[in-house]
Parts: C-alpha cells; structure tokens; sequence
C-alpha cells in the first residue's frame, strides 16, 4: 500500500516523448527538484483566477529557487472560457513576454486549465515544452496525463486540439484539500471509470474504500491517484493517438459529452456528465447481455456511494443521439461506442443493433 | 531535362508520414487519379476569393467524379489573413457540414491558404488529412512542402501553428499562367535561394535560364520547380521538425521577417522581403570573409536579373534588430543566422562577431 507520505513516480513509455508523474503530498514546494535540469529556464505558469491565489505564488517561488524567470497568467476560471480566444490571451502573454522557443509552459489548476495550456504549447512557434500541475482530483488522475490537448467548439467539445505530451507530471495531492466537494465528486468519477474498463480488483477496492475516499483520507487518495494513473499509463503507452485501444478511456464519454453540450459548457462538470454517460453506457452494455443485471446494479450502487450523478438531463433520445453524432468517436458514418464487456474490461464497437442504442436512449434520456 | 509535358513525381521520406509531390500541367483535372484510395470521401476545399473563380470548381468536379463529397470555403485573399480569427472559420465550416475525423482538407491557393488550412487541419479533432494544391511558384517550390504550417501573430509571424505533413501535394504548372507578375517574381526568390544554399550547379543553371524564367517559359519553369522541390525534399528528410539542418532553408528570412513585420503584414510580399533578406545575409557573409566581393556581386547581379529586389526599407538598425529578435530563430538568447560557407552551400551560426551583423544592419537598413 502506497501511502501519501512517499511520493510515487510513475513513467509514461513513449520513446523519446517519455515523461515522469509525481504523486505525493507538498510536491509544488518540491518543483525545482523534480524538474531538474531538464526544462526551459523561463516559464509561464498559466492558472485561473480560483487557483491562482491559492497555489501561484508558492510554485512561482519554488520555480525561482533555481534562478528561473517565472512569470505567471491567470485565465477566467470556467470550461465556458476553454476556447481559442482564450488560447490567444495565452499567445499574447507569451509574445509580450518574449518567451521564445526554448520555454516552457506550466499548467497550474484542472483539466481545462491542462488543456488549453498543452493546446498553446502545442502551437506557440510550433511547440514548446509544458509541465502539468494538476490541482483537482479529475486532472491529478486523467487529463494531466496522456497528452491530449484542446479547447471547445460551439458544435463540440475538444473539437479543436493536439497530441502533445507534457516533460511532467506534478500531481500534489495536498492541493486537492481546497477542491469543492462537487469537482473532487467529478473527479472520483474518472477513478471508478478504471475499474469498470480495466481493472475488477480495483473496482472492489473501491467498493471497499468508497467510504474513505468520499473523506478523501489522503493514504486512500493517493491509492486511488496511483493506480488510476498506472492504468492511463499502460493504455496511452499501447496507443498514443487514439487509433484503437485508447478509445476505451472515453468510456462514458459519448455519452457524456452529449449531456454536456445540451446542458451548455460549465452547466454539467465534465466528471457529472461522464458518471451519467458511464451509466447509460453500462445499461447499454446490460442490454446486450455483456453484464447481467445484477452487475449493472451493483456498477450503479459503486456510483451512487461515491455520490456521482447516474441520471442525465431528459433531452430527448433525439437529441442526445444529434449531440452525440457530432462526437469525434463517429467513424465512417457509423457511431462508435465503448462499452462494458464485462466488469472490468471495455469493448470498442460500431458493431450492435441500433435498437439497442436506441433503447438505452429512449430510457435514459427519454 | 523534364518538360512540362512529363508529370514528374518526388517523395518526400518520411516514414509512416511520406508523401507524393506531383508536379507537371493539367494536374487539377486529373487529382482524383492521383490521390487514388488513400484519401478521404469527405472533402473541404478551401481555397480564397482570388483563386476560387478560377480553378476551384474544375478541382471540385474532378474530386466529385471519383464520389466523393466535396464542399468549398473561400477565405479572404491576403496575408493579413492569415489569423487565428481566420482559421476559427474553417472550424467553423467543418463543423457546419459535420466533417468528422476521416474528412480532409484541400488547401487551393498559394502560401498563405495552406500555412492557415495545413493548421487548420493540425487542429481540427487533434489532426486530420490535407493535401496541397498550391497555384503560386513560391508555395509550389516551398510552403506547400514539408509540414509548416501556421498563422500569423501581431508580434511576429508564424508563431502559432504546427508540424503536420500533407498527404499529396499537387502542383499544377498551368495555375501559374494566372499569377500576377509581382507574385511570380516573389516565388523566383524561394528557387533562388536553393541555389545558393545548396546547390552551385542549379545557381549556374539559374543564371543561365534567368531570361526564360522570366518570361515563364513552360519547361524552364517545371525543371526550376522539380529542382527546388528535390532539394527541400532532401533536407526536410534529415530534418523534419528543424533541429537543426532544416534552418538552411530559413536563408534571407531572419532578416525578411524584420521586413515584413516592420512594413506590416502584406506590404510587402514574402519572397520579396526574403529576396531583400538573401541580399543582406549575402553581405553578411562578405563581410565574415565566407564569400568573396566578387561571389557576392554575382548573388546581386542575379537576383536583379530575375527581377527581385535587393534592398530593404530604411527601417534603422535598431530596430531590424528587435524585430529579428523575437523571430522563431533566436535560441538560448542568442541570435542564430543562416549564412552563406560559399556560394552553394550555408551554415548555421550564432558564432560571429556581433560588431559584424551591427555593420550589416546599419549598412541594408540604417
């Protein structure tokens, strides 16, 4: 059992593009050291206007020690302004910086902060370095890590992005005190998402520890951080850019990003929208016979013990399958979906009767 | 000796991201034999409001013949365009005509179609297909090859943008028939300046067809062409994401971009601003002793004789400097420039006496 007084370390396998995750408690102090000698001596820390006064100024400084230029730009706290214009603010600051190309980005708050700022990495003079800082628990477990970057579109989210790969991850589990109790409940969403597509015995982990992680007991937390990110980092390892295996983490997603584009950006955090889409694509994957009813159920009490959301808004079939058509997982015309093919293990398909789909709509959205 | 009767072929190696360039006459109504199979049903040409009355419905209806779907999108022509704000308007109309993954991007037009539309595609769900039509000389000999792609910022050009290889690059020597002189004249310094980095024989060559090259004489043109693009092909080969090497074909564009961004976006044209470009990294060189006086009054006289010009605007010293100091090119604070060994061949260097480069300022801009 790891515990939250040993920082982890955890290395993504992509060649050279290989980077380390950090996992562990006052980590941000840590920064300099972490890093090493290995990334650019002026950085831009990028956060928002919640976490900037929170954490800023401490990683500024920890960045300093070792005689960097550190500068730092607070964006507008919200997945409404994950967008190019935002993107733009970030350009800016880095041309009136003159940051060239040897610097570095640090993205220091959650999963839209992580994205828009690899997305502005991934095009400032064709590609600088980036850190990931994550300071929520849905970014310490998944979008900090893996490399995909972007911003939304009003006709879809992430529909505007890249694969680049951060130098590092710094998860510092501390930071996650300060989270509200509804984004750190997001969160827990993309942790249980693990155990349903990879790994039985980590779903009955947290069958067993729900309690305390609801608690965020900080041994079962930085567990939990571990093995999520031991998961990711097998999967993206296997298939970088998506071309197959690495679908399977968007599990729940489709769905999920339906639920999120009719309730308006900002309105459903992405973690709720996911949890609603995992139990829509769970009871999809009951009525093909891949899970019985009885572990249908049981999926559903895991969820509602860690008091995630498991009924989407009710707009309509028509609409949710219209919003979910639009999703980038739709290839050559047909709707590809990942499902359960058992607890414990995700299928990717195009390949089921459209009444199934169909059905699973009209319940849940209906 | 090609001629402009025999469609020629290069590839450009690339592993798994190789790529075709087809260059010969007549081309366009033949793009759908070329492309074959490997390319999407689902395409989006887009092109500008110059070019698309002229040719983009014989490329469209030549897609169309093979089943495809084909849509069009004219942006505004020019260089001050070429925005962020302009490709949010491919965004735009890919998503409007629900455009997924497996779509592609055709870039019909010269270099700033396919720098903003290459991106564009770079972005577009984290990558998708494009190929290059390019109908100027500057974008056939040079932008449309290698994998640049990108827009403008206010403070200096090209600096947002991406790595990403077109599938084909289709280069139809009839499109050029249509090109304005000064336009032409401009793409003459792009194959110039293959001469001078690389290649002593095609400078000779170049001297010695300069008055067939300025009366656009058809096999002239395509031989200039292959030649330009064989070489680029080779050094983009060795070098895609420009480490190193690559900068060779940045020769003349240090200085340029000073040019073009003081004399502010359009004003004056790329080729031309790095003809000017060329002719002060020549004097440069002079003045560090790589090439003689007669070596560089040789460069200038040929240059004259395609017609290109040789001298910036007075813009001051001072301040050619600062706008070259924000360029891509400036790494660990120090300004690297691309400069002559000899006639034929460059080096890259930022070991130089700086009272030199002062000299050459003060002389071209002062």
């Amino acid at each position: 059992m790891i515990t939250a007084d040993e920082p982890t370390r955890i290395d993504i396998a992509l060649g050279e593009r290989s980077y380390p995750i950090y996992i562990g408690a006052h980590l941000l102090a840590r920064s300099t050291e972490l890093l090493g000698d290995q990334v650019s001596r002026d950085l831009l820390i990028v956060t928002n206007t919640t976490v900037e006064p929170l954490y800023a100024l401490s990683l500024k400084e920890a960045c300093e020690r070792s005689g960097r230029r550190v500068e730092v730009l607070a964006l507008p706290d919200g997945e409404q302004y994950k967008t190019l214009a935002t993107t733009q603010t970030i350009f800016d600051a880095l041309v009136a910086g003159r940051f060239n190309r040897d610097a570095a980005l640090v993205a220091l708050g959650g999963g839209v902060v992580g994205d828009i700022v690899g997305f502005a990495a991934a095009c400032y003079q064709r590609g600088i370095d980036f850190i990931q800082v994550p300071t929520t628990l849905l970014a310490q477990v998944d979008s900090s890590v893996g490399g995909k970057t972007g911003v939304n579109h009003p006709g879809g989210k992430n529909l505007i992005g890249a694969f680049h790969q951060p130098r590092a991850v710094i998860a510092d589990t501390v930071t996650l005190a300060t989270l509200p109790q509804r984004e750190y409940r997001a969160g827990l969403a993309e942790v249980v998402k693990y155990g349903f597509i990879y790994d039985l015995s980590f779903l009955e982990w947290l069958e067993a520890n729900a309690a305390h992680l609801c608690a965020r007991d900080a041994n079962s937390l930085v567990h939990a951080i571990h093995r999520s990110c031991e998961i990711k980092a097998e999967v993206v390892a296997q298939d970088e850019r998506e071309l197959g295996l690495r679908a399977i983490l968007n599990f729940g997603h489709t769905f999920g990003h339906a639920i999120e584009t009719a309730a308006g950006y900002g309105e459903w955090l992405h973690g709720e929208a996911v949890a609603a889409g995992m139990a829509a694509a769970i009871d999809m994957s009951r009525r093909l016979g891949n899970i019985t009813q009885g572990d249908a159920e049981r999926s559903l009490r895991l969820m509602k013990k860690l008091e995630l959301p498991t009924a989407p808004p009710r707009i309509g079939a028509q609409r949710a399958l219209e919003l979910m058509g639009m999703d980038k997982k739709v290839l050559k015309g047909q709707l590809r979906l990942v499902l359960l093919q058992r607890l414990g293990a995700a299928l990717i398909t195009a390949d089921y009767p459209r009444e199934i789909l169909n059905q699973t709509l009209a319940e849940r959205f209906g």
